[in-house]
């Protein structure tokens, strides 16, 4: 853990670009030149690849010990109330830097941003950061440029980085590549409403928060522990060695959050003793090196050929695609050998 | 449409690996052609791959017209049931190939195959080819493979291609790729539950089968009805001019498939009509030629250099895996250079 963010270091300003400036300030925790990272390495502009390198090579300079933790649930389970309940507890000690992430938002589907405004009370607490959106950058996707701003964030002193799935069905998955911790928060219902929260999700899950556990839905709320901790049971034990646990409580009321801090410390504990923390980090770290590594060869090989151009002047592409596409490959293969 | 496959071609057998015999075979629609073709184009094995890429380019060649629908759903809905039901109305008339896909195999999380037993009595339908689960190939991952499988099914004479998604989340955004048409199948339940219904997936949906309409079930049914259809109302129009629509029934009590049927093939006359059918399949077309591209151009960058070994190799890979990609691709951009 740092020392809480001096407020003084809001106020400065980063003027001009001097990248070693930046950087120290970076290192000392200054909220302008955390933001002003993550611009740059949101950037698409090539001129910006240089810098943004540059950062991340400073990144690598972290010397606490950090938990990345994603809140996951179906749209109205109270994601973004639950992050605010548990953020502000987590603040009164560690810094907290909250991060969304929507890899919806590549595809034409559009961005389904949870309602922001709710978090406006943690986002003016001295001790948490809070980036409302990714955006895929010059690096790669959504939740590769994700994974650089945790980099950039835990440089800067946030010893809890939360990441809150704002997307489609496919987030989870995804996000689960980003963090050590996975919570699903839900709300009360028995039986078929379990069906739906969907089984892959649930055995990415390590905690499962029933959310809305206040006045009439106490009971229903009881049960739904009750039908998960059954299902919970019949799954694979988790490579971790942990296993999952439900808890209930009310984010709006302020009720459970206390137990569910317990619980990731509890976690956090157990993965680092065992040294899963350690050797689950080094396999995600290897996937996004392979990941980051393909994105460079397709990025290189492509420069300056005009293959966007070439293909949106097919006329018609075939039924087969794949054909196609080696033919293309064999033509571009031909330029390079000439 | 064509004739019904030959029961006769069922018994022969390809002995030794003539392609273009076996690519004769497949156009005459021999199931036992189709499997071998589909295996060719699911191997890893390289020694496969001229082989693949003569069949896939004589799949060039279908000149019927055919229509690929995706089924998906939350686990429990009944996808099995309803395929089921479905196939055999549609096979009919036409033939019919079901396949399942699950992207989530590609990971540790492990296949959630459904329950393939209630779909025997199907798979003994002479209009019915089934190929429970697909694997990722040479050509790509398993999406990428599949949509190669939809070609040759389509080469070997079958006019619909039902995909069935038993996935985690993330298997509707890519099935979205691979169909003209998305079918979500639901079951009875009010409020909550259709929360619980990703918004996304719904975005996808063209038509939603409120399932399990039977008995008691049936008021639920139709308030699920009423409320996915006010939820519906909010959506942005479609690209494809169509307004999604809700339809309830029974695949077990055989209630509202033809119902079923009929708004799919009227789902099929309304884009067939607005030409959105060819605008949409051009585009996919578009997507997955890239997605190849980028697939060949990786694995024939990293041919030969043992990329896997030094990875394995790097005792550690820093918590900034990006700036590791990039001091590998400059590396290895070095030996290409010498």
């Amino acid at each position: 853990m740092r020392n809480p963010i001096n407020p003084e270091y809001k106020k400065k300003q980063v003027d001009s670009l001097n990248i070693d400036d930046l950087i120290a300030q970076l290192h000392d925790g200054d909220r302008y030149a955390l933001s002003k990272c993550i611009t740059l390495i949101e950037s698409k502009a090539d001129r910006d690849h240089d810098h943004a390198l540059q950062i991340l090579e400073a990144c690598k300079k972290v010397n606490h010990s950090t938990s990345r933790i994603a809140i996951t649930g179906p749209p109205g389970a109270g994601k973004s109330t639950t992050i605010e309940a548990l953020g502000s507890l987590l603040a009164q000690e560690n810094q907290v830097a909250i991060l969304a992430i929507d890899p919806s938002s590549t595809t034409s589907m559009g961005s389904i941003l949870g309602d922001k405004t709710r978090m406006e009370q943690l986002s003016n607490h001295p001790n948490v950061y809070i980036r409302p959106s990714a955006s895929s950058g010059n690096l790669g996707g959504v939740a590769a440029t994700t994974k650089n701003v945790i980099s950039i964030c835990e440089a800067a002193g946030y010893d809890h980085i939360i990441i809150e799935t704002v997307g489609v069905g496919q987030s989870e998955v995804e996000v689960a590549s980003l963090v050590d911790l996975m919570i699903l928060v839900t709300q009360p219902g028995a039986g078929d409403e379990i069906q739906g929260i969907k089984r892959g999700i649930m055995e990415l899950a390590d905690i499962i928060f029933v959310n809305k556990a206040d006045g009439k839905r106490q009971d229903l709320a009881n049960l739904s522990k009750k039908n998960l901790d059954n299902a919970l049971h019949l799954m694979q034990p988790k490579p971790s060695g942990w296993a999952p646990k439900v808890q209930t409580g009310s984010a709006l009321e302020q009720v459970g959050l206390t137990a569910l801090q317990t619980t990731i410390t509890a976690f956090f504990e157990h993965i680092r003793a065992n040294d899963y923390y350690q050797i689950h980090r080094q396999s995600q770290e290897r996937t996004w090196l392979r990941t980051y590594l393909q994105n460079l060869i397709v990025k290189s090989f492509l420069q300056g050929k005009q293959i966007e151009t070439k293909i949106a002047d097919m006329s018609k592409i075939s039924s087969v695609p794949y054909t196609d596409a080696y033919d293309l490959f064999k033509e571009i293969r031909k330029i390079d050998s000439e």
